[in-house]
């Protein structure tokens, strides 16, 4: 099939029937749904960009296992230093007009390797039914969500030790396959999936061993709910209020599985719980190399707004504060970017052929950025003023005994019209005083690791033992 | 009359008929809309702790201009070190509950100044006008809202000198008053308010002399309109979901002036545009001392949702990472309220008087924990996890099919149900990830002046002349 | 007798044959000698400070105990937030024209308060000692250096439970007094005083009671040995190539206790372990109210160094990022300052009369301005240019056949000559790429207290209950 | 022939006889000067590297112009992104060590691209006698210091707007070759090299023309006077109290033309004013993106020296503070390395077959661990503690009568002896409080642009047009 466009890809959702909530009640039609609409424009977007003609293939690539074209953020195993440093390219620039750029094909990579070298280790099968499973994927153009964090309860104790299980686990081994009960929590996209994919979250005991599980499953397979939330909380977006969050916005689910029956070709991991460490691993260096062009992308997004501020409240980017201000984001951005590649530059080919970033620089060049977004996102309140948080809202604007009184009053630079003001302050207070703030910022931690984790990493990779080594010999010790 | 009651306080509202649109739409009854409410909610509870009897007059203090007890924070002419040191104590502690103390007393007394200067120079009689408006004020234990900040065009420009006129200005001089027209911006609690006290927000020159003044006006005058905005933005406050803001928020309001007609003895400045300067210099001295406080208050809320969340999650405080992120925020919270102190301490007695706090300390203070919000706030996400963005929302949990599932699921600490840990959850991302993000952002620029202000402020009081003459001394020059 | 000279001061050195070495080799007039009269200069200029007519008595205050004026900084016992208003300003004066204010008053009424204590729990007589010792050493204007910290050695255990004693230690206990062996580091000043005052510097147990010791003993007593470090380590100060460090620089010392007496009227406590814990505590609110002054006072000195240089390399303070650095380290000085007059403020007579500022908003400020001070170093690097680390030395502007090659190359602005030029790059270089530099980064250790320390009185004192409580009941918990 | 030996190369000095002056005094032997050698060392180890057996060539790379294998950090042009990544990580690991790698290969690859540019434009023959220059130089394998800094006077004017001329210029053009006058400024390493590379450092206009010049000179031409300073200072190095700078510390000269003959085959630009732009331009990437790995390495040098230091004291890495700080360095030391990577990765190839770094990526890494250099040092402060200030110096330890005492009391962790206690303090130190100090931070000046450089590289390349219509067409303007 040749590559989905954004209104196959639409069509294609009405063959699910899933079993989806948002705010409490059951959602009927997830495309028209009023808060789950804009995640659906988002993964139509990306279909667009690869099926469009005047993309010319750059958002595609072609996959030897399909034997045809691929969404290249979509759906491809990344493989080379070239891809990676593809994806960041494109991930930066779609991150820079939206939110998320949405690079499934991440994950699809990361188990990729996991699989491979459990099949190994343990001499199972697994490895065959993965890329069976990835080449119809790819043949039918679906995408999946992801399903890797566990809720962990108390986390002073494994899945196994806890009060009472909660954690997704096999509940039943049977011939044809297995039944898993329990809750995947941040399944981001995932009412607008086709499918979605579980792997575990962590290092795993052996009395974890029901824990080790890794499958695939339609997303309206019996005994599967998923609770969404507009992320950060419900609203009412609108068009001028709201303009980018309207369009695009990344809903976050929680995925219960209520015995859910997972039939033989689609499991991928089964009690191997020694092989459940890899993957965070993995996904360090794989998945931090995207956040880092994606962060990258953001503060460009922020970058534009504040210059735009600037611009439509008369103050010109020459002035010294403004320039500084504008300046340390593009650096940010930068130095952002430049890890993304840095880490693609210093990455390293995976036995099972993926190609796979350094975790090392990746969680350097993520934590610079991150540390700065709050910085960021108070400097977009600088450039606005006030304003920003005290102009009338959109239905004001739409009262036309008010409009002439708020025309007139809230007039900026002279060759911006009062309403183009308007529409440039709820850009930014979309971006950094409403749902998206939160987004923004809970997505530094949801999809990025906290910055906890990043530290973990770096000392799990840094080689401390040489730098003392070093030191010892300078001091004659 | 006695200090009023909150209930009091709401019934009086019951004797104005405003003209207040909220979403385009005109307001009746602004003590019961459902935006609207928590501000005067918010309003009535500083009557209710001035008015308790369980306060022992904490709140109050005499006024011998009435004659009678008077609400500290809303109704006080602050004349003494004392005054200021206990009005940072009582905003502290208030603003750590919820978002704003309310200091509207800041307002009266820099204006008391300015006008006590103007009579002075011109031998005008505007100060005993000014006195008998608060006497009366005071009298009736009402308060007002404070229009300082006019909206200001094209910032390269005057007043006078816009293509348009759009600033509030005089525009005829009757035998009993005047007739002003024009905008007024950033009229926090406006809607809840009983009066709107005018004066102008930067120097003027001769040719703006239009617009050199100041008033007091009711809130239902003919041709008073407010637009209010609840900041930051509309929104179906819940008590579950937005415990914090479903409450307390203030309101933010845009003044029109539509031909609102002035009788003389509420004019307290007309025309004498040379003393217009006057009221930002003793603003950024009198208010941001305050503002210290109250921005200490939000970072112990902030500290106490922290330690919370930590605490709901199972992670101990002696974790080396959280205690150092939570002692950092102590530390930011002491300093700006030191300051607070510090600047009380090195204020003066203006020849009214007022007593004035120290506008270099003051702004170094606020400049400093402001630096740090938008760090506080990612914090908040760092010891939250994911969660606080991707969670069920309250409907979720009121929906009794879901509810069990998202019990076991989302279980924390032993020691917290899982409702607990939602609603700390939730207590985190309405500070942090939802409306009231962008309240704490934007008050940091709309009350306390932008970066730049507090800068321009550094630069006006530091002695630089005398530092580079030590360097001179010291170097040999 | 009256309040000493300068002069008087260098003369009553002469009296003490103390045994102090400097590189090794022992020490004969330490008033003389080019690596320790720096030190002597210093304390001389707090002398002429105090006794010069045209003060007009700013530097002295009187004292009930003597019975006469006493020098404020050196002598007097703190007993009012006057007097540490007073010091906080004098502090900040003088730290801003050299590099230390030389508080020792802070620690002569932090032990005041320790042995008042000591004696109310123990029933002994050592405060009695205490305030005679304090009345002689006032009649007589004599200085004592203080030897507070111990060498610890291994951290993890008390004094009592290592390996090889090391800390200060009683060791024999006669009728007519004590002798004691062991080690006090950082006595700053140590070599330019006339006494050494001992306290203990941690908790003590049981096991420790011969640690708790606290007395005064006459610099050149027999045993007291002294190994002086021109802080941060030897070199060759010149007029104009180190112009503030060639005149005033603290010395470091450790003092060694050969098994020294010291008679039963000087000794202060001896053996009462549980009133050591007392000292650090005192001294957290009581000195540190001084440090963020004084850090203040450092701040004023680096930025007058900053704009001289900008001046001198034709540089218009105007530019947009000069003004911005600037502005934010007065901001940062002003923030320190006033955090040392909110601690004075927030402070508390102690029962002995002493009164004490508070420990968390002392803390606090110096934190900030602490962790701001090697970003200001690097400030002052980026306004002098890399010149301040390549420019010749003053041998060679001395040398005629070069001097006219430099006077020609490195002349900057017209208004300038070159030699000022020069003189201006030294002072900058003395204060952030040399000798300076450690003494600045090092001194907010030795004497503010680590980043560590200032945290666990952060900790120790701000009430994390309260906030938990309060986000609780918001919460809804 | 074959690359020289460190012997080799400390001969080759031996046949120059420049005219360099120290502390104002004519130096004879440069590799025996006390305050030189440290710099001809650092050259030696260089030569040694390449030289040996033992490296098996990782050093060196073929040079097809010499026809033969030549050390790659100084002899090499830069052709590819091969080449840009191994020069990094050449760079990071030598810089981990000492304090400098050494790579004049940069400026001979960017004035490689600017003479080749020349030629395109003006027809002219310069670029062959370049390329014949560069090729004399491999096959001798001689090094050259780089003459890029003029001292600029006042910064408003260009050079030939000075009162007095003072920047490098052309004052007589002679049929076989030119006469130059003026200084070069920062010429680092200079005396210990064989040849003085000069170019001009900024835009010039017509005016400017006599100040276009660039060409190579021997060491001890007629006229040519070298000021060198030993950075930051004049010291006494130590075995024990000074490792690092006692062995290796790069040297920075001022050197004079005085009226200096520069014969026809050995200029490469002569006049041609309009390509002197393009230097700096070239040399923003390629230099850049190697001080971003020397940074790293610097970084991991702090690293090594301050986890030693936690270790000598008795402190575990496992301490919550301690390693959070160590993280924060890792990932700063990684950000940077990332950068380097990443800006090589995003290079381009220029005309003239030389591989240029992406300046804008480079900028940003360099900015961000510069602007956290002044923290780390602080860092490294709070490890040590206040001992590393106050410690007794190298003669104290020599004193045999002091030695004892010394041992005793400063004993920390008993798995190392005083002696290597106090080496590690002393690394510390020589580090972050002494010579070290100002070198660190002033080589982030003078050979990494300043802050406000790597700000106008920052706006100039990055694409703000782009993100501001971004802005626009997501806010409906």
């Amino acid at each position: 099939m040749a590559v989905l466009t954004g209104n196959d890809y639409r069509e294609s959702l009405q063959a699910f029937q899933p079993e989806i909530y948002v705010l409490g009640e059951r959602v009927d039609r997830v495309w028209e749904h009023p808060l789950l609409r804009q995640t659906v424009n988002h993964m139509a977007a990306g279909y667009d960009l690869a099926s469009s003609p005047e993309s010319n293939g750059k958002y595609t690539t072609w996959s030897d296992l399909a034997d045809e074209e691929v969404p290249r953020l979509q759906l491809h195993v990344q493989t080379s230093l070239e891809d990676a440093t593809v994806k960041a390219g494109l991930t930066r620039e779609i991150s820079s007009c939206r939110i998320c750029a949405g690079c499934m094909s991440n994950m699809l990579s990361v188990t990729w390797a996991m699989i491979y070298d459990l099949d190994q280790v343990h001499g199972t099968d697994h490895f065959p039914r993965y890329k069976e499973f990835i080449k119809n994927l790819q043949k039918n153009c679906q995408v999946f969500a992801w399903g890797m964090m566990d809720p962990k309860g108390d986390r002073s104790r494994g899945p196994s030790a806890q009060e009472q299980p909660l954690d997704l686990r096999i509940v039943e081994r049977r011939p044809d396959g297995i039944v898993v009960r329990g809750t995947k929590v941040h399944t981001t996209y995932g009412p607008a999936c086709h499918w979605v994919m579980v792997v575990p979250c962590r290092a795993l005991s052996k009395d974890d061993k029901d824990y080790a599980v890794s499958f695939a499953v339609p997303i309206d397979a019996k005994g599967l709910k998923m609770i969404a939330r507009p992320s950060p909380g419900p609203s009412r977006p609108k068009d001028m209020e709201s303009p980018l969050s309207s369009r695009y916005l990344g809903v976050e689910a929680m995925t219960i599985f209520d015995d859910v029956f997972i039939p033989e070709e689609n499991v991928f991991m089964c009690g191997q719980w020694d092989q459940a460490v890899k993957l965070p691993v993995y996904f360090a260096g794989m998945h931090r190399q995207s956040k880092c062009a994606c962060s990258a992308g953001h503060t460009d997004l922020l970058i534009g707004a504040a210059a735009l501020l600037a611009d439509v409240n008369g103050l010109s980017l020459k002035t010294g504060h403004l320039r500084d201000k504008l300046t340390d984001m593009m650096m940010a951005a930068e130095a952002a970017y430049g890890c993304s590649l840095g880490a693609a530059m210093q990455g390293a080919k995976h036995p099972s052929g993926v190609y796979i970033a350094d975790a090392l620089i990746a969680n350097a060049g993520l934590n610079h950025i991150r540390n700065r977004l709050g910085h960021h996102l108070a400097t977009l309140h600088d450039f606005a003023g006030g304003l920003m948080v005290t102009m009338p809202t959109e239905a004001d604007w739409n009262n036309p005994e008010l409009r002439p009184h708020i025309e007139s009053a809230l007039k900026g630079a002279s060759k911006y019209t009062t309403e183009q003001r308007l529409r440039a302050m709820n850009l930014a207070q979309d971006l950094a005083a409403s749902r998206m703030t939160g987004s923004l910022l809970g997505f530094t931690i949801n999809a990025a690791g906290s910055p906890a984790t990043n530290k973990i990493v770096a000392e799990k990779f840094y080689d401390l033992e040489t730098r003392i080594n070093t030191a010892k010999e300078i001091a004659g010790i």
